[in-house]
C-alpha cells in the first residue's frame, strides 16, 4: 500500500489526521466527509483528498470516511504497530518527563533501558525504567535490537552521545539537546523536537495580534 | 515591512532559517546566494526567495544575502526583539528542565515567575525564579502586563488550568500539556509542543527505512 515518496508535509500531517480522528472517536463520530474534516482542521476537502491518495484510496465517493478505519489505515502507515525499541540517554528533567509521563507504548515503540553518566542515578528505578551506566550502552545494542535513541543531554556533550550511538549501530535518534547534530551517516534518522522554532512561531503570531489590536484600538479612538 | 497574511508554513520555515543563518554565521560565511542556502536546507532557491519576498527584499540580484543582515531581518519580523512576558504554570519534570536550560532571552521573551500546587515547591527558588502558589497567578496579571503562559501542567489539570489563564487576560499560551486545548477566544494564541507528532513521523520513517533495507538485502541475496 505505501507508495514510495511521499512529501514531507504530507507525513508531518498524519499525526495530526490521527489526533483528530482519535478526538471524533473520542466524541462518538462514525462518519466524516473530507469537507468536514478540512473545515475542522483549517485544511480544504481537496488538500485531505490529495493527502490520502498517497497511500492508496480511502472512504467512498459521497459517503465520507469512515472515522474507525481511517484511524487504523493512518496509524498502520505510521508505523505504530511496529513495535521500536528505545534507549533513553541522558536522565535530566526532560529525560525523566518523558521516562515518567509520556506514553511510548501508544505510538509503537517501547523503551527497554536509560542511560547517565551520574553515580546517584545509575541503578535506580524510574517509572519502572532501570537507568544504567552509560557505559553499558554498548551492550544494549549486543543483547536487544535497539533502534530508537532518546537524547536528552546537555548541549555540551549532545555530538559526542550521537556519534557514540551511531558507532553502535543506532537507527534513529529523536533530539532533544536543541542542537544540531552532525551526523555523518545518512542512513540514521534525526528527528528533532526544536522548541526555539516552535517559541519563534508564537512569538511571530504574538507580535502581529499585539499589533493588530494597536492599530485597531488606534482606530477606534479616532 | 510586515505584510498581512503570510501563510503558516513560511512563518513555520522562518525559525528554520534563524538556524542556518547562526550556524552560517558561526562558521564565518559573510555571504550565501539562494541557490546554496536551499541546498543546505532542502529547499529550492526560487522557494527561498518566495519565501523572503513576503517581508520586502532582502539580498541583491546576483550578489546574494548577507548572512548578518538576513539574520537582522529574520529575527525582527520573528518580533526577538519585543522582550514578552512569561509565566510557567506547573513546575514538574518538563516546567523545570525549560527554567533551568531554556535560554528565553535569545528569542526574546523573559520569565518572571513561575507557579505550582506542591506546598514543597512554593518560596524555592530554581534557575533564578522564584516558584510562587498557584493561587497568586492572577496577580502576575494585574501588577505585570503578562503576556505568555508556558503550560506545563499534567494532563488532567490542563483544560482548567487554560481556562484560568484565558479568564486572566493571558494573550498566547505555549502548550506542553500533550492536550488539545479548546480555547473558545480566539485572540489566544495557542502554540503546541506535540511530542507526538515528532515521534509518530521518526516512527514513519523508521519503518520506511528499515522496509527498503530489507528489500536491499533480499536483492543482494538473489
Amino acid at each position: 500500500m505505501k507508495q514510495v515518496k511521499v512529501s514531507n508535509n504530507v507525513i508531518r500531517r498524519l499525526p495530526r489526521y490521527l489526533r483528530k480522528l482519535d478526538e471524533l472517536k473520542t466524541a462518538g463520530v462514525d462518519r466524516i466527509s473530507s469537507g468536514e474534516l478540512g473545515r475542522q482542521m483549517g485544511l480544504t476537502s481537496s488538500q485531505i483528498r490529495q493527502d490520502f491518495s498517497c497511500f492508496g484510496e480511502f472512504g467512498q465517493q459521497g459517503y465520507g470516511y469512515n472515522v474507525t478505519a481511517l484511524r487504523g489505515e493512518i496509524a498502520s502507515i505510521l508505523g505504530t504497530n511496529r513495535d521500536f525499541s528505545v534507549v533513553l540517554v541522558g536522565v535530566g528533567n526532560i529525560g525523566r518527563a518523558l521516562i515518567e509521563n509520556f506514553c511510548f507504548e501508544q505510538y509503537g515503540f517501547h523503551m527497554v533501558s536509560a542511560y547517565d553518566v551520574r553515580p546517584e542515578l545509575i541503578g535506580k528505578n524510574i517509572g519502572g525504567i532501570n537507568i544504567q551506566d552509560i557505559s553499558d550502552l554498548p551492550q544494549a545494542f549486543t543483547n536487544n535490537d535497539v533502534e530508537v535513541a532518546v537524547l536528552c543531554v546537555p548541549k555540551s556533550m549532545a555530538s559526542t552521545a550521537a556519534e557514540d550511538l551511531v558507532r553502535y549501530g543506532i537507527r534513529a535518534i529523536w533530539n532533544f539537546t536543541n542542537t544540531e547534530l552532525n551526523i555523518t551517516s545518512s542512513d540514521v534518522i534525526v528527528e528533532n523536537i526544536h522548541f526555539s522554532d516552535s517559541l519563534l512561531a508564537l512569538g511571530y503570531y504574538l507580535a502581529e495580534s499585539i499589533d493588530q489590536k494597536n492599530i485597531d484600538d488606534a482606530r477606534a479612538k479616532k
